[in-house]
């Protein structure tokens, strides 16, 4: 009930948050194909693997090397859940302040740490943008070592659970999507992870959910420092001005961390515009993919009217550029692996 | 010749640049045998087998899983020859700003720049750090695209020669250290190249030259910009702030990029004593390696006394970690393939 009333504070707390809902029914396609696109709907399924076939196929002029085969994925509303507060991690940045102040009751003499953890997010929008990295700094990049963090997140992960269908975050990882994601790199794709999210955050346990390792995950990210404390060498995580992994941020993050333009890349917000945009360059025959979230009932539906995700002008963008817009009530037969 | 001049012009600038020469006679050792490190001594080779042999065994207590078999390697002096002068690459910044300064004479105006060009290093030594660092942006963040600047280095390597082989550059790859990079990818580790070398210039000739794809290669970098030129979208290296992947830079660039903790370390100077202690850190049992560049015939011999590739301190804590120290002269049957 707290996390529902923490919900919707925040999302009061965002001027411009209105969701758009689109009415929805629940999806009797169910049947099972024997590709590893099981659980998308033939059309998509069928474009998708039209494309791969094609730039897989040595004799064709669209053939892409194994070596430029290099796919990008937004994390936050294209491989799991992102509503309906701000993301997943703020919600862990709420939890994890909690338990630091338990220790640490000082960090609640600020009076916007102090209303984060009472639910009064009234102090936390008047502090703006200064007040978000406050809070991030205080529960992200507090000097503590990356194992630390690391832990923290792991074990959070494992036991906090989301308001509507109380399930931990990790069960909240689109079917479909994990589906793309094997059937690519089987197709000898290198898959990565470009979001907004923190590195340090998603890579504690997008390994084990899926099957990226921490080196193909590029994030947004702090400071760090390293240094020896009783003969035993760690990194710190420190305030600082971080890196944002978002809009123009994107391609600029993967020219270096990946080096290579992407030839697929699949997004769900504007935000992912500009690496859609990127990948759209490449001198390869490519694949822009828009998740648009349309089911109201077994996720959420919202586009244009709604902060979070907000997507509108790359709905524009996909239909001069060709990019596969997926209706997820009707593209996805599941879109949770437990429905 | 006029290579050697601006080489040795170089070595004066750099105040405590004296290089310690190394008796040394021509190596016989030259017996082929049937593993894939040829190139090695018995004694180094066995020592490298029994560990990797050791931590790949399942049934081993020090056994690492796949995923945690990570592996990097500095790349100047360790991968490539460094010297005579600062580093290939900054041979290919004065090359690249004589090109430049042909289509752009202007460019010469600048009396730092103008002495680069014609082999007079005075006014870059008397304008230090800033100087260096206009070279840099002059040459490497000038506005050019990511593709511009590739094609550029990409030319360069297959063109310019070094003063002591007349090879060109790519061929100045230790023939040992590939069959390492080979032999550790056998075994399933993932092969990084973690160096203070500009990640765009090594990602133009990495993946030809080492088998390393350029997300698997970390090192110094600038400020990039995302941009639309004519419907088209390009990433321009742009002048700022740079990062340098050097000395305490390299574990916290590993943090940044892999994001985890090495188990394999190979370094040639003390700029890599920070990243052979983090990789001594590992939880599990790891490895770390030294270069010890003592064959002035058929390289280099330099250490403590050199400002390229300084090697001191971490010889030092080389004995206390257990680190294996390479001796090339002795250790490496063959340095470069054409010899």
């Amino acid at each position: 009930m707290k996390k529902i009333i923490i919900g919707l504070s925040i999302i009061t707390l965002l001027a411009s948050c209105k969701k758009e809902t689109i009415t929805n029914s629940s999806d009797s396609s169910e049947t099972k194909t024997s590709t590893n696109l099981a659980s998308w709907s033939d059309a998509s399924k069928s474009r998708i693997e039209t494309w791969v076939k094609e730039v897989t196929d040595s004799t064709s002029a669209n053939f892409i090397p194994v070596a430029d085969r290099i796919a990008v994925f937004d994390n936050d509303g294209t491989l799991w859940t992102e509503q309906p507060v701000l993301s997943t991690q703020f919600i862990f940045a709420i939890d994890n302040l909690k338990t630091l102040s338990k220790s640490n009751p000082d960090l609640l003499k600020d009076p916007v740490l102090k209303g984060v953890v009472n639910g009064d997010f009234e102090p936390l929008k008047k502090a703006g943008i200064p007040g978000i990295l406050k809070l991030i700094n205080t529960t992200h990049n507090n000097n503590q070592t990356e194992t630390e963090f690391d832990d923290a997140v792991k074990k959070w992960m494992t036991t906090a659970k989301d308001t509507k269908f109380n399930k931990t975050y990790s069960e909240l990882i689109y079917l479909p999507m994990v589906e793309l994601l094997n059937y690519l790199r089987a197709n000898q794709f290198k898959t990565f992870i470009v979001s907004g999210g923190g590195a340090d955050f998603m890579r504690a346990f997008a390994e084990e959910t899926y099957g990226i390792p921490p080196y193909q995950i590029i994030g947004s990210y702090g400071e760090a420092k390293y240094e020896i404390v009783d003969g035993k060498p760690i990194i710190r995580k420190i305030s600082g001005a971080p890196f944002i992994d978002d809009k123009e941020g994107k391609p600029v993050a993967i020219h270096r961390f990946i080096g290579k333009v992407p030839v697929f890349c699949a997004g769900n917000s504007d935000g992912d515009q500009a690496m859609l945009q990127y990948t759209s360059g490449s001198k390869y025959k490519s694949f822009g993919m828009i998740l648009h979230h349309t089911d109201s009932i077994r996720e959420y539906a919202y586009d244009s009217k709604s902060y979070i995700g907000h997507l509108e002008s790359a709905l524009v963008e996909a239909k001069e550029k060709n990019w596969m817009v997926v209706d997820m009530k009707n593209d996805f037969k599941k879109i949770f692996s437990f429905q």
